[in-house]
């Protein structure tokens, strides 16, 4: 946990921000994997970890801002559990680490909440995403109007979270000291011949010896124009081009987020530099021209424009690059958005909602093929940090579509994506902080992302 | 998946045995970790597995004896699913490889089970472990009396996945062979001076990158008297015992389930040996008597009188070993189960209800501290594939209760326990088959057990 007082002012920071109201904090429980006492790894949930900072599960807590009151709720352990989970520190002195000086049993729960929309008052709470905790919100409320998936509680835990402090960058960029492990083992291991669940394995174990395993579920795959693959069944082969799209979780569970892609063999084929060193010139531009006031949106379609200019050098594209990405045509290549919020979530704070997050009342969601996936879109503010990882891929069902329709014919050279049908994807990505000035790549060593730098790697 | 003959005999199986009936199975959706999309690895149903054998989330089946029906509800990949995760089969052509011919879109299946009710039908289905699937189980039976989780359907479904055909065996043997895999590089790697999680982290990696993963959380420790401790921050030091107790899943989802307890400096200490040596023997010992038709609890019980009769032996008990284990003295260090049944789940069928897996009309479960942790007691069979798991623990803060309490201060010499308050845990752990004759360890290769095996391999 962070010092005791962090979690006091972000608590109290909340509280002026809301000025009034009942709101309530449904920590994680354990997700059983196959039966109920077989669980997969516990994950707090990261709104109650920002706020109260137990990485427990069966808690719950309250903010009651009339009231000026602040409870946790759960259960000290028993002498059973002791023997089969060992002695712990009591609730009411894990309470008292994040500031919160009154504990009850989780019980009393419902009574209390019951209490309070007996008054008539309104039990505000927050978008819920594991059917536990809707369960529970059904038996807590049996009034169901007497609650509230309140959008004034989620947009000041938006604004709070949005804006990362010096020691949430330190806790991802201990993320990121396990992603250099993570991404340079995955250099130097890989091998033709090699099953890609065999890197992947050990991509995840380093993550769980460093860490608190994956941030999210490891892609890696020699099919990287498939965009969330979580195959690993191929047998890679000389000449393939690997892509590894992995995070890890600090200590604390903050993430980090980081691709690298790479040759199989250790070495990159001309026609594999071409395209990566596109690729890379996208993603080095983009983090140089992020800075606070800057829409996230101006600066995917900046991307977007070297991306297609690059592809017009390469004979793959055509026409006007302005017209091009306007159209929507490089999507073809470059189907997603540039980046994304990363905290305590890798998708930060996508539970709360994502056009909450990444959208304002000046920039909204388009609905144009590939902008329509971006995912953050509005002003950049100092304290932000993104990801930046543009990409270009090769999704012969979607070119074959695409063909098919004489969609965008006269930007793409449909003829010249005949021998690009098996080359796969490409994806570079680092994780920014947005400063009073610009931008920081985030991160103690630099994991390697040039061709000489990541070849150098793989030897 | 194994042949699609295995799929319809199984289930033809299990209509020849329920003879009439409406039966629903639902598969498992994916679980979110901390927001909808970032799940967690997927892991299907294991009775879903067993008779439909699709490793995909979604999905739904039922089998209608009475009108010879059997349906997979689900719904094929969009072109978005497409460039996102990849080409994949048809829905058609998966329920193919499993021998069902009907298939039909999820949506359907509300009114497929809402028309059955209607027409005064039972619902049967098994019980529910995830939230998600209760939900989807509220909607579905609008009207709740109309399904039931039902006894008959339960028992049958045990009855089956109780006795391992010689495929299963394999599968088993395969998850064994990851085990050899994650005992042995923990035997080898470990030294003092590390934290615990670099060690466990490996192992994890090494299930994933051989496998489908752990069975279950690893649990690897120096403080082995906690039964179930998934705590890893320990730095291991000269002198310390290790505890691994681990599993891996086999391609197919079936488990393997190891301990193994080894010194963090390679070589035993006096004082271990002669406690490991019990444990040893009396595991050895089990594995010897277990045939058909002996009840598991019997054999529990008789490597608890082994157990008693070393620690009477080192000092620690005294009086009667018979008398002792009848009042279960014995369970201050042996406080848990012989062993279970294993399979798909580690725990196999736990989900189905441990008594109705592990107990009969003839054997019901005590309730006297220790035995009434059993999860086995019944009568063996043919084809059953259980743990063997025995273990002496020297667990303070329950030594200090029973010391408090005067509890069985006729078999415990309280005294001669002070200098075991530090010592930790010990437990050896294999998984057996029960053969027509006897039984017989399961695994391609012995994983080192022996004092002079272990510490061969700690090397």
């Amino acid at each position: 946990m962070f010092e005791e007082k962090t979690y006091t002012e972000r608590r109290q920071e909340l509280k002026n921000y809301l000025k009034k109201g009942f709101y309530l904090f449904l920590g994680n429980k354990e997700s059983p994997m196959n039966y109920p006492s077989n669980t997969y790894k516990f994950r707090q949930d990261s709104n109650f970890l920002y706020y109260f900072g137990i990485d427990e599960p069966d808690l719950a807590a309250i903010i009651d801002i009339d009231n000026d009151d602040e409870i946790i709720f759960g259960d000290d352990r028993t002498i059973d559990d002791i023997i089969w989970m060992g002695t712990q520190a009591s609730l009411k002195e894990k309470a008292e680490e994040c500031g919160v000086k009154k504990t009850a049993g989780f019980a009393l729960l419902t009574g209390f909440v019951n209490k309070a929309a007996a008054s008539g008052r309104r039990i505000n709470y927050l978008p819920q995403y594991r059917a536990e905790n809707s369960l529970l919100l059904q038996t807590l409320l049996k009034d169901s109007s007497a609650g509230q998936c309140s959008q004034d509680f989620i947009k000041a835990v938006i604004r709070q979270r949005s804006i990362k402090s010096p020691e949430e960058i330190e806790q991802i960029e201990n993320a990121l000291e396990i992603s250099y492990e993570m991404n340079t083992a995955a250099m130097k291991l890989t091998k033709p011949g090699m099953h890609e669940s065999a890197i992947s394995g050990i991509i995840e174990g380093i993550s769980l010896a460093k860490g608190n395993g994956v941030s999210f579920p490891v892609i890696f795959t020699v099919r990287g124009e498939t965009l969330h693959n979580h195959y690993h069944g191929n047998i890679m082969k000389e000449g393939d081009l690997a892509l590894l799209d992995s995070g890890a979780e600090s200590d604390l569970h903050y993430a980090s987020d980081i691709t690298r892609t790479f040759p199989v063999n250790g070495k990159f084929s001309e026609k594999q530099k071409e395209i990566y060193n596109i690729v890379l010139k996208s993603q080095v531009n983009a983090i140089s021209i992020c800075k606070p006031g800057r829409k996230f949106k101006e600066i995917h379609l900046e991307t977007a424009k070297i991306i297609a200019s690059g592809l017009k050098d390469a004979g793959i594209m055509k026409g006007s690059t302005d017209d091009a990405v306007m159209a929507g045509a490089h999507a073809l290549f470059f189907p997603h958005g540039l980046g994304h919020m990363l905290g305590l979530d890798v998708h930060d704070m996508e539970g709360l909602g994502e056009n909450l997050v990444g959208y304002s009342e000046e920039v909204s969601r388009s609905d144009q093929f590939g902008l329509a996936y971006l995912r953050l879109a509005k002003e950049l503010h100092t304290g932000f940090v993104t990801t930046i990882e543009p990409g270009i891929y090769f999704i012969p069902a979607l070119i074959e579509k695409w063909k098919a329709d004489n969609k965008h014919t006269n930007f793409i050279n449909y003829n010249a994506l005949e021998r690009y049908m098996d080359f796969g994807g490409i994806r570079i990505e680092d994780n920014i902080l947005i400063t009073e000035t610009g931008s920081r790549v985030l991160g103690r060593k630099p994991i390697p992302k040039t061709i000489e730098e990541v070849e150098l790697c793989c030897r």
